[in-house]
Parts: C-alpha cells; sequence; structure tokens
C-alpha cells in the first residue's frame, strides 16, 4: 500500500508492522541517465517487494534528495547536508512508527547515503520507538561479474528495465568513454577524493553499455528477492518491550 | 525541465535563473482522497506553470513530507519537525543555487508548511545566495465562492482534474459527513487547537461534493496563470550582487 | 500578580494555573512611535487583562526582543533569529509550568512574532508540560475600519492613550507623508519583499493621525475583553493527563 | 538614550558607538525582595551611567530572563537553558553592531549569569562583527565589608535606593532567619550544590537587615562610577579592522 | 612532534604542514585486551609514521573517546554521539589548521569511527580551510589471511608487539570461546544487530590466538608504511587558493 | 582503575559508583612547558587520588582538548567550541554512568575549562542520571603565597615533580621575562582582553623559576587529599531516586 496514494481511513485497516521508505537522490548520473536514477530505482525495487511479500507493507513516498554534496560539481546535482539527511529521515521513520508501522527498511539507492542511513538508523532503534534497518538494492543483488561504478552498467541496467524512457541509449558510448574506472582516486583504501569530478570527466563509473534491460531484470529480482527475505525476517524480528 | 528526468549535461544547456520546488506533505486527506493530495496538486500547479511559462524553468522533485504534526491522529500521516523541513528545504534551494539557478518559487500544495516556507525563504534571501520565495496555489486562484477547508471542494476538485483516479467518489458524502466545516476551534482569531482531531471527526474540513473536475481545471488554470506571472517578475527581479 | 514585582512567597500563595506573557518587539514604528511600541501595547493588554479577570493570573516580565529582522535597515531595531526566539519563549514557558502555571497565553504586540509563536505553541502544547497559545492584541479589537499597518493608526492610538509621553504629536503628519499605505510588495498573495524598507521609506505603514487617544481606549477595551474571554476558556480547557 | 522610548529617526542621530545591554534575571529573592531584582538592579546602574557618562550611549531594553535553573525550587523563577541565552543575548548584540554600535557592555545584575556571558562575549568578539565585555554591577562596587549573598544587603540595599517600594520591609527579619551565611555547598572549592535549596530554606544569603538606602546609594556611586569608566575605556579600544 | 610533549616556540620553528591525529575509542575489547585498545595501536601507528616519514609532521594527542554505542552493554566502554565526536574531531582539525597544519590525516584504530570521520572529513575539505583524510589501520596492512573481527588476532596482536604489558595472555582461549566468528548479524549484506552483544557473548570476534607479537610487528611494519607514503602524498596534493 | 588499560570483565567486577575525568587542555605554556601541561597535571592528581583512595575508582582518559581559544595565537594550541567541549564531556560522563559509575569527578587542569565544566555538571545533575562536579587541582592546594599565573610556578611545579623531563629548566629565566605579571587587561574586575597575547608576550603569567619539583611534590600532596576527600563525600552523598 502505498501511502502517498491511499486515504487514511484505508490504511487504518492496514494489519501490518512493516514500512518500506524509498531512499533516492538527485544527482547527477552521466550524459545518459536522468538524475532521479537513484530514486526511480530504490522506488522500483520497493514496489516490486511491497508486491510480492506474502503480507501488507505501507510504501511511505521516496526521499527525494539525499548525500549527493560530492557531486556538485555537475549541474543539477541537489544535495542536503547529512545532518539534516538523517533528521528528515528520522522523522519519517518516527511518525511512521507512531502509526504502529515500527518496523522499517529503509530501501536505499544511492551509495552516498550509506552511511548516513546506517547512523540513523542506529539512533533510531536505540533511542526511538522503532526498529529501522537500510537496504542498499546494488549490494543485494548476489555476485555479480560487474561493478557497482556510478551511472554505470548496474543502475543503468535497472533503469533500462524499469524505466526505460529515462536512458539516453544514444549516449552510452560517450558515458564509457568521458567516464572513469573506478570510483575514487585512491591511495590503498584512503579516498583522496571528496568530490566526484576530481576522478570522472562527465561523472560515469564504469561502462553502461555493459547493462541491458535484460540485465536490469535480473537485478530487479534478485534484489526484489532479497529485500522480501529481509521483510520476512524483520517481521518476525523480536524487539524489546516499550 | 524536470531535474529528475533529465541528464546533467542537458541541464547545463539551460539557460534560466528560474527553479520551481513543489513542496507537499503526506497527510490525511478524509476518507475520499489520498494521504499524498498535496504533493499532487503542487506538482500539478508546477508542473503546467513550466510549461505554460516563455522560456525554460527547472523543476525539482517534489518535497513530499512537510510540517503536518497537527494530522498526526490520523493514520498514515507523516511529518517532520518543523526546523528539519527549513532545513531540507534550505539545502535544497542552496543546492539549486550553486548551479545557477538562484530565483526559486517554493511551490506549496499544504497549509501546515506555508509560515516555515515564508520563514526559511527569509533566512535564504537575506544570508545564502538565493532569492526564493513561497507561492501556494490555493491562496493564487482567485476570488472564490467556497472555502478551502481541507480534504474539501477545492483540494478534490484539482484531484479530480489532475489525478482523477486517486478520489473515491463514491465515500464524497461520506467525507462530508463527519467532516467540519471550519478549520479549527476558534476564539476570536485565536485558534485553540492544536492538532485536527480535535474539530474533526475524520479529518475532512468542507464538503468536497462542492468540488468537481470542471472546477479542478478552472482552479488549475488560474492558479497557473498566477504562477507564471510570478515566475516573470522573479525573472525580472533585481537581486543584490553577491 | 507581576512576577518581577513579587516575591516568590507571595506568588507560592497565588492560586491559579494561568500565566500571561507579553511578547513585544524591539524595532523602528517610523519617526513619531518608539522602537518599543509592540512591547508597550503588548503590556498594556496584559496588565489591563490581569487587572479585570476574575481570578489569579500571573504576568511574566515582556520579551523585549523578537522577531524583526525584516526592519534590519531602521536604525535601532533589534532582533533575534526565529530560532532563538522560539528557544526562549519555550523556556521561559516550561519554567512557568514547573511551577504549575501550565496554562499560558503568550500576549504578543508585533506581526512578526506570530508564525513563530505559533509554531512554539504547537511544540509545548504537543511534547511539554504545558497548554499555551498566543494571542495578539490588534487581531482581537473586533471589527475596526482601519488596517493594522505599522506604526499606523491603530498602533499609535494604543500608545496615545497608554503611553502617551512616547509617541511625537508633531511627527505624525511626516510619519504618514513618508509611509506606505500597505505592508509588502504584493503579487496576488504572494509578498516579494522580506524587508520593510522595501516598500516604505520611513518604515511607517498606513495613516497615524487616523489614531488617537479615544480609539486607543477602545482598541484597549476591546483587546482586554477578548483576552479576558481567552483567559476564562483556558483556564477551563480540558488538558491530558500529565 | 533608551532605544525602546525613542524612535528610529532620533537614534540615527545618535553619534555613538557605545551600547548597554541590561542584562537581569526573574528569580527569587527571599520573602522581601522581587523576584525582578536582578533586572532592576542592572537598569538602576546602567541608566545612571548613561547619563552621567560624557557622550551618547544607546541602552537596549533589559533581557529579563536569564540564567536561574538553580532557584527553580522556588516559585516563580524563571530561566532558559545557558544555550537559549547566550544565543539570546549574541543576537541581541549582532543586531546592535549591525546599526554601528558594535562596542557594548552587557550590564549585568545577575551571578547565575556571569559564565555564560563571558562564553558568548568571546564568541562574539572572536568571530562577530563586535567588541563586547559583561559588567556585573555589584564586582564594581570597590571594597566592601559586606559579602554580595542573594537578597542579601548588597542587593536588597540597591533595590531600597531605587526601587523602594518593590522592598518588603516588614519581612528583612524573617528573611535573614531563614537564609544561609554563605552561597553553595562547599568542600574546598567545589561547590557541591547545583540547586540553591540545597543549603538556603527561604532562598535568602546574608542578612538584607545590613542594608539601607544609604548603602544602596553608595552602591549606585560606586558601580556607576565603575561603568563609566569602563565605557571610556571601551570608546577608546582598538578593535581590529573589520 | 608530538604537540602535547613540545612547547609553542619548538613547534613554531616545525617546517610542515602535516599533521596526525590519533582517533582511538574507548571500549571492551574482550577478556584479554584493554578498552584502550584502539587509542594505544591508533597511537603506535602513528608514532611510527611520524619517526619514519622523512620531514617534519605534528601529532595531535589521541582522541579518546569516539563512536562506540555499540558496545554499551559491556562494562566501561565509553562513547560520544556521532554529532559530538565529528564536531570534536573537527574543532581539532580547524584549530591545528589556524596554525599551518592544514594537512591532516585522521589515524584511527577503530572500525566504529570510519563513517564518522569520512563524513567530518569531508566537510573540513569543502567547507573549513583544511584537507583532511582519515586512515584506519587495520585497512592498510596489505593483504591478511586473517579477518579484522574485534579484540581479535589482528588488534591483539599490534598490542602484544606494541603494548605488550596490556594483553592478558592467560586469557586468549577464554577469549576466543565465548567469542563470534563474525562481526554482526547478517542477512545478505545487511547487518540486522545494531549493539555487538547481539552476536558476540564476550564481545570478541575472532580467535586473538592466531595473533602475535611478530604478526604485530609485520602488521605495525605495513601500516606504518602505508600512513608514511599517504603522508608523502598528502604533503604534494594540491590545495584550493583559500 | 584506568578504564583504557582494564578489560571490561575486570571493570565488571569493580564495586563502585565513583568515576574520575581527567579533563586537560592542549595549549601553549610558555616556552619553556609542554602544550600537554594541563593534561599531565590533571593525571597526576587524578592518579595519585584514585590510589590513595581507600576504595575502587574508576579512571577514564583524559579529554585532551578543552577551551583554549584564547591561547590561539600561540603555535600548538588547540581548541573546541565550548559547546562541543560540554557535548563531549556530558557524552563521556552519560557513558560512564550507564556501566553504574554515575559518582563523577571532572579533575581539571586548565582555567578556562572552569566555567564550561560548571555548566555542563549542572546539566547532568539537573536532567540526566548522574552526578558530577568539577574539581580545579590548582584551585585546592590550600593557601599559597603564589599566584596560579599560566605556565608560572605552580602548573612548573607539577611537572617538575610529576613529569621533570618535560620542561626546559634552561629557559625559565626567558620563560619569566617574556611573561607578564598577571592574566588579563583588567580594569576593575572586568577582563578586557579575550585572547592571552594580549597581556603576554611568550604566553606565560608568573616566574616559573619560582616552582621547584619539591613544590610540585607539596602541591600534589595537597590536591590528592583534596580530592581524596571529595571523593569520600561524594560516595556518601545521597543521590534522587532515578
Amino acid at each position: 500500500m502505498h501511502i502517498e496514494t491511499e486515504t487514511w481511513t484505508d490504511l487504518a485497516d492496514a494489519e501490518t508492522e512493516l514500512a518500506l521508505v524509498p531512499v533516492g537522490s538527485t544527482e547527477q548520473h552521466g550524459p545518459h541517465a536522468p538524475l532521479g536514477t537513484d530514486t526511480l530505482n530504490a522506488e522500483a525495487v520497493a514496489d516490486a517487494a511491497a508486491d510480492r511479500y506474502d503480507g501488507e507493507v505501507v510504501v511511505a513516498p521516496a526521499i527525494p534528495v539525499g548525500v549527493a554534496e560530492e557531486h556538485r560539481a555537475f549541474t543539477g546535482t541537489l544535495w542536503t547536508s547529512e545532518s539534516t539527511f538523517r533528521a528528515y529521515v528520522r522523522d519519517v521513520v518516527d511518525s511512521l512508527a507512531a502509526h504502529g508501522w515500527d518496523r522499517v527498511v529503509l530501501v536505499n539507492g544511492h551509495g552516498g547515503n550509506i552511511a548516513a542511513l546506517r547512523e540513523v538508523a542506529g539512533r533510531i532503534v536505540r533511542h526511538d520507538d522503532a526498529y529501522a534497518v537500510p537496504f542498499t538494492w546494488f549490494d543485494e543483488v548476489g555476485e555479480q561479474d560487474i561493478d557497482m561504478g556510478h551511472g554505470g552498467p548496474m543502475e543503468t541496467a535497472l533503469l533500462q528495465h524499469a524505466n526505460p524512457e529515462t536512458v539516453h541509449e544514444d549516449r552510452l558510448a560517450e558515458a564509457a568513454s568521458g567516464g572513469a574506472d573506478r570510483w575514487g582516486d585512491w591511495q590503498g583504501r584512503v579516498n583522496l577524493a571528496f568530490d566526484s569530478d576530481e576522478f570522472t570527466e562527465n561523472g560515469v563509473v564504469g561502462d553502461p553499455r555493459d547493462g541491458s534491460a535484460d540485465l536490469g531484470e535480473q537485478l530487479l529480482e534478485s534484489a526484489t528477492g532479497s529485500l522480501v527475505a529481509l521483510l520476512e525476517t524483520v517481521a518476525d524480528r523480536e524487539l524489546p518491550e516499550r
């Protein structure tokens, strides 16, 4: 059940403690993919899992702007400070919990959000009246031969499957040629770079031509399976008395 | 140009300083209208104005959760604190301005956001590198014989026109009968109530049966005209040197 | 009972849960009226109501500096950020409530404070151990043929009645001629201006010559009546168990 | 020139960079003295010094509520957190400085404010566009044979001179008998107590019968002299280029 | 040069822009290793690298308490909120930079600090006047056959080499038998646990008997080499004009 | 028992509610004494008292950076804002209390920390689940003929006794000749200076040649006695039910 398209009376009849919050970002994804990539992909996975899960799950509206200052050099990227982002997510989760939906999975589509989501989930679990845990879809697609990149094959593939009209297929070669092979500017495991324009000319990391709608379908299938399994686990999890 | 569906390279070609940020809310709107009413309506007006405006305007993704704690008694309502909401809006506007889109209209669909948006706009204008001003669509539809209410004729009408599938037409009578005539619990001009369940049984204020898709079309037309005119004014406004 | 002139032992004998907090501002009011206008007027109304109310009411010292950055262009205007102002008011109300005076009316004299007071009152009512509600005197004087303005007939009139020595009667014509007809720089219901010097040359809005001590007496009478009635309502209001 | 009783046009003619901000507190002062003691005394000293100083000085309205949680056990005491208090003072000083009054003395009447004022003055001096320094009147009265106490001879004496109607002369014996000899509950120089009701039964420290209007006059004379000398020094102080 | 053992005059003669800040934690490390493990190890690596680096490097005192709430169930663990930790680190780095040491490596010994350090480093680099980058020693020891664990072979080994007196060698078997094989309670790549007592009985993860002083020496050698190389890179890094 | 060198299992066996937190600073102490002076001295006193106290006391790691912006002009001085410092101390104390060590003495070595420690202790005592009180060692050494100064005889003496290798004995004359006689730039009891370089050329106040290892031993003895007595008092103190 999507909260924004339901009425409160119908939601009041929902028998569940489970909620999904898609968390996206509005940030450059190269010359071929839209700035809403992370939001679209997070929504695609959340929607598919809510559909497939054997039971009711409420789905909150996607959080559209996240921790993306690293892409500030590329036009259109929007961002909040990490503190603001955490506060926004926390308030959303706490208000979900106020209605009894206190087992929340944060379905994330953006690498830059991961640390902030883990931090705020910990704060919620330890200090508020909810259990929350982040799930980043591209980390949950099983073993893949391809790297995540940025605007690379995985993200592009999921768009090609779920939102094909948003991908400029005719720019994939350009995307690849102006992109980087690897995220970051590394010495050992230290990333010396803080902004993505330090290591990628057009914002891309990886070769989006390695993606395809078919791959996207497989990724969605795999991520959805992982998320459904997580929902089952979270539904059964023993929570402290409140 | 909608930021989330464009690529950064296409946005970099946009020749404009104007941006629209739809600002919604996820909150109860009675038994007949969806919780996303305010977001949907804000988007409808922003989209129509961006289309009609003679020039380019970038449109940010809608901010989906706002200042709605007053509806907390009704299932599904989500909210952030006013401080968090202002911080989120401010960060979004400041990142828009970082790309040169520093004349921003906050297209608002929710009465509860008005004061917070005015406050944050003042802070941005006085202290950041942007001009921002809030525009609340239902205040900009010319003289109407009907009150705004909540989930009432105006909001319902715009949904009936722009997102008709979201309205439960068969519940309008129920919505009206369980609703209140007036927002608030007033003594003089002091509203004694802070939560909406203090004065409305089912969350509705006003009679949504007074709405219609035709009325919605008129409202959209009128609000769009007002917003286009505002964009023209803001585009021409003299801003301080930065 | 005015807290600042009473001893704690006498206050401990007070049998009431009611408190008034006059909330003013230190800001320009044109060439004819003092910067303390809003504080003086708020105090006048609060004092009159405390006197007339049939029962004990404690009156806190007036909060002298509020949300007035909009007048920063005019010499002498003092202001705090909205956040600081809300924090200050909240702490004062919470300490009143600590002594059992947990039904609090914020008697406001400044338009710029209204939104911030409503916000902080909501926060107090929902999250602290008190009920608080703002009352802005010039909104509670019944139907008047004159607009509020700024340093205009209503504010000037109340000063002429309650603090006549503070008004420069010989500057009223100058005040009127350099003032504006209307607050703000409007397009529809959008105020494009954030600072008052954008639309008034000398800080005045309205013609203070339309005021008089007689009018001031009527305004005080009317506002006092409204505030006494509000105190009665607030005294009887059912509050949640704490 | 008192800001709250002047008009902005008259203040604009003032030729000075000096401002005084009386800083008080609303807190118990025993059975004989009013809760506004600290504010009244700070105002008395600030007013006398502004009068005597050979040049113009603007005087801000007194800040009425300060750092007084230590007296929370006694009815009527109002307080803000130290953070809120500092923010309020800082905003007031920064707005004074915006008008060119950027040499500011914080004329303090309450021991509990001292540390917070010193901290915020340091922050202002180092990081804002003003010089600010706190002056606590009872520390600046020369060598006295009597201790400061609380509601004791010094504070009572200044009230007896400057605001005699606020002192209950008939309760001085009661005040003394229920009071403490010394502020705090000490082991070495460590004060083990955080709240004043841990060591004084009626809130008094010291014997107010040792005060008198004559002593009050001497104290005012002495403190005023110190403050005038400080104003002269601050007026001549070399400040960094801004 | 260790800042805490040098005089300011000697530090003023240092010709370097490089600084190291050891960042530790005070948290349980099983029955065999001290709560200061992370601090001791971070200091060991920082000291060794400062010694070996061909040039001057200032070393700040270690930050002793970090992000360790996850170990709160085990006696003695100290922690700050992530926000407080970031603020503390940021202030330290900014004050280093004020002296010209504006190329800073945060030498970290605790996994729980990693995300917070990366976040604050990004904030410093983008918004303050310094370049800062975190270096976590156990991530920089080359390829190892052993997992990091917690109080496991790697951490124990470095203690056994650098601070052997702090390790209870006679408790290693007990440590291993009550410990866990793996950090966390995982489903896919989602860690369902937020506190370490959810998955380890005695706080240990991994078998500390796989450590040894010899291994510790190798680890220190390897980490030191990595850190020296990082210092060289950071020293040569082109920074933006300030 | 020093937390950082103990294991959690040994600490779990400790039978005490008492904890000491040494609080230092990293700041200039003239040409002869190290920047870690305040930390070293606080640790020396805390260690001695923990040893001598008849019962168990846990000792937290020293907080190494405090409120020292006043020394920013001298190379190497590190500081945090007062707010950050208080937050850090508060979190440390609250985590101590979480383990049952909820009677905490903050053993302070730096004058600049005193006010901030008192403030945060008050907040902890009134609002958290612990009793905390600051103890500044140089205020607790009985009557001394010498002033505290800064890098002066008292601080130097304690170093000469407890950490003699850190003192440059050959620079004492230079330290004295470039130092000031008195801390601050005073008019009456108002310190006009906010930074120490306004009144001391080399950072020293007082003549360190008046110190000696013997004096240091006496000071340590005296301060230790005071702290042990304080621990006894705090151990016996009646605390409110939680």
